[in-house]
């Protein structure tokens, strides 16, 4: 007999990038079925920027380690196992993974706890004149629902993370030059990428109010930021053709002992959202949390960006006008500092650029814990 | 009949290093007085290193403000006001500049509560061969003791800040060589220069334990991290004979609204300790400082560190090997955040290296506030 | 009898941005009268990006320093003397001022000579949308036509360089909006303004050929690269409302020993051309200039890009993805170098971004000697 | 009958650190060996520092793609090959790697012709205490001599540059300890570990003059920078027990078309010895090499320096005093430009920190050219 739905979650602190040592170990002995591996996050102590070779250098030890282990030339590990790594370890950082694996079918019927279950999947590939307009939205939205109709969840509230990998296919000179004459130019960019994908969850996953809705359209992506996703994670990836996908969800159809919940800072320095999102989760706050509750604890995923109208709480900062340091490298050092001061563990990731990904400022944070008396955290 | 002891305090935001409007504004409204400015402490958004100029900018440009207003030349400015600028604004923080004016006499009879005063002084110069050693402790502490002995104070408890600017005579090569010779290399640098002046501080205040003191010399300077002061903020000057002083303590003989705090920062993340001071000094919060309270609120001053042994409750961090950004930017970065993320208020007042502020990793922390019913913040 | 038109230049290797010392020295000895001076150029240690203060610092000297000296209170020595700084000594610069006095009536007959002499003057106010337009390329070519008619000249080809400050007037959101609306989106920013700039001069100049005439039109600025001035060096400011413009040429009518030559490098690695320019002014060298020559160097001023098609002779470079240092930086440096290894003197003044300044890759190169036999060096 | 001992050169521009398929193509058509191989030398573009990990992503990629080639696991290819790569492409630099192949026995009779040929190998393991002292540099030395001894050279002018990877075995807190209590402070680190391998050279070699010799000591390494080799190219690896050796050097045993030649640049801008080589080698110019000469160049090698005096030719620079970018990518920046402007040809191999590389400020240059009348450039 098979056992249900179960993910299992794994956190590695590595010493360098291409430190694969702790999931090797497990693998080794026997603690982890490669097999069962369905995604690896990471964060690795590059730049995040257009020269970040760490993420590149992480996923090669990755493939190496794991392509026996699966029985796969390496170039073909990232199409079973979803590796999704982000650069940008600034202040207290520890470089980490964290390795999902999932194994056994949804139970027929529903427990009295919803359980943390992981969908994948991706889009049709895209045009580069699709991209940053509503035709990216719509397919976005569409292989999201797709997924999530496969999660067995009870409504689109149980979703709380959807990490995306944005396409952004590459175009021709002619291309670009036919767009320009068409007058509707490429946006087939980083910035547009991203917020079309985060648009498209948030339509997907029935986000946006009535006027929300109303007002969604090619001219109002990355343009009009009160409409947004508060479980969008997207970075884009050039001469990426498809959009990646990973589902994060709660069902009552599972087991295992993860559970995953979402909140939405207002601005970059709402500790109060995280500190409300903890007690829901089980884990109680009101200055940090101690160390049995830190045991408890498995990823904080949050996405940060320094506040665009470049004030904080009314307050200049100077993020976006230092010619020295970029203004990712800043919003992921603040932002970690911040969640890492809450929950007293220096291993998060927060990866950077918010573009429709809550408000202007702001930004969506997804919390997976043990749940509370499930005793694996011992 | 003259008033008694107060001090005042005002806070400016600025646009730019130059940017004293705020204080210009305020002289010519006549709501201050320059006669009685005591210190201007600020953030410019320099990277606070050697190349900074952002420091030099802000105090010239308050020089040539101030100059007429005291009826002095500009470079006599700094002999009546002292001018601690610190660069780094990394992330959320606003540049601002907290000015202090002080007047009155002190009460002939104790008070039923203690108000912030603030004292100041300097050391006599120093030879290249005391800097960094016992010879500087001893002389940087007799320095406060006499400085405190002028604040009328009920102990050296009274005291929660004692901001330096720490002498670094200048060597010749001559004197260079021959204290090599003689085994005893010179120290006369900025890292001897803030450890010596810390320790100082806590001798004049009676900070080490007996135990301590006993291990005291000149070859636990710099090497002993478990000796450290609770309320020094050192930065050092090349160039500079001798060390300037302020104190900022509470008397029982001042009047005014303001009072001041502190507390010592195990580590980088201990918001604990940040939350239990604002209790004390009536702000208590469990997450964030409400708008009620941020109102009291006039300056947070802290030391910040990235750990120098590398890890952060046992987690590795990146600060110490980024050869893109250092380690400076990084833990100023990171602790204004986490305090910022406490008050609400991202107009904090953070510089970095403490040796012997602090344990290591770790750092002090001093809080002013309007005291409650004060009714000043309104 | 008053002496014949002539220029002087004075150059001063600073210690810091404020070091003003060497001026100072000058106007204190009556070798310079503050009435003559016409313009001072210089190098500070800054990014050269927004968060350089130290173009203002070193501006805020020079003002405090020639405010007595012109009996003009501090704020309008620049409505005198124009200051044009550029931040950024990276690699072998060495900081430095290079000062400009002119004094005389133009002689009214020719001499056998061509000598130095420099012209200043200003655009009328733009609007924001004449900016990076056919408007701002008409007015900046008339404001030029109109400064060189006042200069003795014999032709057009007599000037070697035209050093502005380009405009660019603040916008308001609603004239951002309302040029959006009418299709014609504001191009108010620092590269359109250089670009406009530059074009500017090549049309006042008659750089360009009937073809390149012909294809100069609103959509050619910032487009077609192959339009382009020889002479023109521009930086750009926000906020500035008219382009201030100073012209240096070779009068038949002007005495001195003053002499400037220019060149266009075809990529940042044509020392050839620089070389062929030092010849034409006197200096011959097959390598580098030797002692005696670099006697009569006055002045090296050059502008510099990062290819923008990220290749330097067909093979990649790496400037334009680099997220940790900018492009910018990067250039000055590579160039700085090229020029300081043919004259073998690293005070040389390269500012960057090169928007139709020269092809693509390349840029102009202006060169200040003084006239062989003219005994001025010794 | 086997051919006489030959040197192959291969230079590939590549896309990336990890790209290494113009080795690829070579080896799949034949064109190259694998078991022919000697060494890849490679400048990547990282920081070159401690977080530069695209050396490690190079080696990984050459690692995997070598492995089957030579039929031995990824971790042994480089006890055959060596992989020695730069961090670090400020500039003009174009990223790529220069793979030498080397095969046949020498020739038992003199040739009318010198032609390059590589020698391989290493230190004993050194302990921690000997790196940065007398018997780093002896046992360097002797572990040079050895490898010459087996070159076929005339005479040790023969050699013209010896590349090493210096040893910095790791210490114990205990070591540490013991070496302060004998007054003999650990060395082991990156600074020393390359001037004692640079002295060794020199001592090798007979670089040092009589008087040299008599003041070579503990004390003058790091300290009397009068003494310096010419020929030497020294990083430091921290964890490497043994200093890994290859020397360049020109036999009349050798054919091939291949010969090497140095110089030493007396400061960073001394293009003049620059030129003086190339004529040596046969390709003078008096400005930048023409295409056909640039045919015959396959590589330069050299090491830069930011003067540590803080000036070049007596007038200050700012690379030692910037504290957003270090001195390590200026100067490497400033010399790759000054080399490519001579040759025309941004492909330069430039690493940096020279100590007893040359004279302060300065340091060699090695440059290997095709012989002319090789017709091996057509």
């Amino acid at each position: 007999m098979t056992a249900a739905r179960t993910v299992e979650a794994f956190r590695f602190l590595t010493s360098g990038p291409s430190d694969v040592s702790g999931l090797a170990a497990l693998l080794q002995a026997g603690a982890l079925r490669a097999d069962d591996l369905i995604c690896i996050l990471g964060k690795t102590e590059g730049n995040g920027g257009r020269n970040d070779f760490t993420r590149e250098l992480a996923m090669r030890a990755l493939e190496e380690l794991l392509a026996p282990a699966l029985s796969l030339p390496a170039q073909a590990v990232q199409d079973r196992v979803i590796l999704s790594f982000s650069g940008g370890t600034e202040g207290v950082v520890t470089p980490h993974m964290l390795a999902f694996a999932q194994r056994g079918t949804f139970r027929t019927t529903r427990s009295s706890h919803k359980r943390l279950v992981i969908g994948t999947g991706h889009t049709r590939a895209f045009l580069p004149e699709e991209i940053g307009r509503m035709a990216q939205v719509h397919e976005t939205a569409r292989a999201i629902r797709e997924i999530v109709a496969g999660m067995h969840l009870d409504s689109p509230q149980d979703v709380h993370l959807v990490q995306m990998k944005g396409a952004i296919p590459s175009a021709t000179y002619e291309q670009e030059e036919a767009a320009a004459r068409r007058g509707q130019p490429l946006r087939s960019n980083m910035v547009y990428s991203r917020g079309a994908s985060a648009l498209g969850a948030a339509v997907a996953l029935s986000e946006l109010d009535a006027d929300g809705e109303a007002r969604l359209g090619d001219s109002s992506i990355c343009a009009d930021f009160s409409l947004y996703s508060g479980v969008a994670s997207v970075s884009a990836k050039p001469g990426l053709a498809r959009t990646e996908i990973m589902v994060f969800a709660n069902s009552a159809y599972a087991d295992g002992d993860l559970v995953i919940g979402h909140t939405v800072m207002r601005d970059i320095l709402d500790a109060t959202s995280v500190r409300a999102l903890l007690g829901e989760l089980g884990l109680p706050c009101e200055g940090q949390l101690d160390a049995a509750q830190r045991q408890r604890l498995v990823g904080v995923l949050a996405k940060s960006e320094a506040d665009p109208r470049g004030t904080i709480r009314g307050q200049r900062h100077t993020m976006l006008s230092d010619d020295d340091i970029g203004d990712t490298r800043y919003s992921r050092c603040v932002l970690s500092a911040v969640l890492a001061s809450i929950t007293g563990d220096p291993a998060v990731y927060v990866s950077t650029r918010a573009e429709h990904h809550g408000p202007l400022g702001g930004g969506p944070v997804a919390v997976i814990v043990r749940a509370a008396g499930s005793g694996a955290g011992a």
